[in-house]
């Protein structure tokens, strides 16, 4: 089957080019000597799992506790669970670690620390903590300097059900700066951030084996990586217009796009109608930050080739309004039915509304069906 | 079972609401002499279609076949899909109809109609059509004094596979004004615009038996309705802080919120760190239009009361950051794992990351899980 063939809209995955993607991150982390733990909270599919795993430990990141539940039925075994935990989760990790995962947890505040040790101790399990660093991206985390990070990591390493295995951090802000130069600052940053959290800790003669950072921009760009054990980056398998934006990626690093179909021609406003809207994009309009003439993506013909100056303009919930950036639009070469194909600003964002993938080759013949897992 | 057990992010439906929701535009719509077909695009279950429909024909609205699938087999039979329908489709709609279900459709180009006269001869099928009016929304149909209006009125009453049934609109513009006055003169645009149009098709001698106009902020504040024989209201049935910002309801008529735990506290930034992030809220920011310090909603205790000043400034994918407007948050009142409920900018994007609803009374008991369909 083609692509031509499918119903509309659909999320298309070129299969050649999350190759690409997967094999160029991991041969990155290999020269560094750096273990890859891929987050797949882009993806959650365990067939990307596979590509972006190939080569390394198998290790995985995550966001959700039902990506933990998935991935541990598609056999992965090492999978650390990037965001805050809390007590009330603590039953849905034990069940995981009954099932033969291990469980890498995060934390930041001595609450939280205390609140999971009592979890621990009347459950009868143990939990492995990473403590997280804000390394300059102000979501969570502790500064590197806070005096509070000793502490957490003390609790932690004094707890007996509970082990401190080293520090992460998210460089979130590497997606406010543009450019490799820049980007390479804000990497420093974060492997700066982590590096003098971690060496506190080994100065008071705290553990601290694993010293995780990473997101797409920071793990493409950095210059320098030592001192970190393990990056996490999670876009880069699909790569977006943000990515690009930012400078993360080329064009020709893109494998996620959705197929729509033209559906109707708005003459007296000059609009193209597709049956791609805010559902089936995601309202994110992340790559307007560096990017003109964006709006919810860009538009490409079935083989790929972009239609320079055509953008998703507006998006209601099952509509996509397409303006041609600087002109009129041609409406003769788009005939109800056309389809085309969008290029969304967020993988991650976008590919959330789906079910699942369909995988294509570069001549753009249907390959397969993934599926992906969704909700909480 | 109390709200307070749930895991979290879960969507909650207080069950109460909805029915005074439905029960208010039920009325409004007979006192009106008017066919209630609510819009179920919002809600995308069936559950709610039957408090959406009682005392009315069952009639209702979707924006997907998928959602035609599943109401049909839920037992409505009579649906009217309100998007620009396209030849590709014809074997699905057929599919719908063989099943027993009526299927009302929508076009307004002599492109679409020819394709789908087509479609219906070779598959031996008929397809019945309203004819889409744009009121002044400027997304799809034609203006209603467009010339081929009747062009396309009579492309469809000609080709024996094909019937009239009516034109109908939607004053997406509706969305873009505040309060009931400026409604209300929307509300006349769509109601004129629409029966001027009937009016043509009537004086050129063609069918026009239904006049389908409708949204929410419409339907609510309109003062006249003659002339118009429908009306297809969708969010109404759960409102939000998007309608609320409009003036199409009021804080208690809110009948969807987003239960979330609060997993950190970021006081070098000031930030409470939530559960519920990009995905679990969307990133829709409609009701920042006319609501200061919304960002991605506002937010409550357990009981429904609005904390005054707290919103949702910044999402990630599964990282929410509260904020409260014009002062500094105090964390002690917020401790780890303290439940919160977010109330979304806009119902019918937030509902779609799920797969249903946690359906409460006033007291915040659980009272059901209702089911709903997502995705093409």
């Amino acid at each position: 089957m083609h692509l031509d063939e499918l119903k509309t809209p659909n999320l298309l995955l070129n299969e050649g080019v999350l190759r690409r993607n997967c094999e160029r991150m991991s041969q990155r982390m290999k020269r560094a000597g750096l273990a890859l733990r891929p987050h797949m909270k882009t993806a959650k599919s365990s067939d990307v799992a596979g590509y972006a795993t190939a080569g390394h430990t198998g290790a995985i990141t995550v966001s959700t506790l039902d990506e933990a539940r998935y991935f541990s039925q598609a056999g992965i075994r090492d999978i650390l669970y990037a965001v805050s935990m809390i007590p009330a989760r603590s039953e849905e990790v034990m069940a995981l670690q009954a099932s033969g995962t291990g469980m890498l947890l995060v934390a930041d505040s001595i609450e939280a620390v205390a609140g999971l040790a009592e979890q621990a101790l009347s459950l009868e399990t143990r939990f492995q903590f990473l403590i997280e660093i804000d390394s300059g991206g102000g979501r969570a985390g502790l500064l590197p300097d806070a005096p509070e990070l000793l502490n957490v990591a003390r609790a932690i390493h004094e707890a007996p059900e509970l082990e401190l295995k080293g520090v992460m951090t998210h460089a979130g802000h590497a997606y406010e700066v543009q450019g490799f130069s820049r980007l390479r600052e804000v990497a420093e940053q974060e492997r700066s951030a982590l590096v003098d959290a971690a060496q506190r800790l080994r100065e008071a003669g705290l553990p601290c084996d694993i010293v995780s950072a990473g997101s797409t921009p920071t793990a493409v760009a950095a210059e320098r990586l030592d001192g970190l054990t393990e990056m996490r980056p999670g876009v880069y398998v699909f790569n977006d217009l943000d990515q690009l934006g930012i400078g993360s990626c080329q064009w020709e690093d893109l494998a996620l796009s959705v197929l729509c179909s033209v559906i109707g021609h708005n003459r007296h406003t000059g609009a193209l109608l597709v049956d791609a809207g805010g559902l089936a994009l995601s309202k994110d309009v992340s790559a307007k930050r560096f990017l003109d003439d964006v709006g919810y993506g860009w538009v490409s013909g079935l083989n790929g080739k972009l239609l320079e100056g055509l953008f998703v303009e507006t998006v209601h919930q099952e509509h996509g309004l397409l303006r041609q950036a600087g002109g009129d639009l041609d409406f003769t070469r788009f005939p109800i039915g056309t389809k085309l194909r969008i290029w969304p600003n967020h993988a991650c964002m976008t590919a959330a509304a789906y079910q699942g993938y369909t995988v294509h080759d570069s001549e753009g013949t249907v390959i397969g069906q993934w599926q992906r897992t969704n909700g909480w």
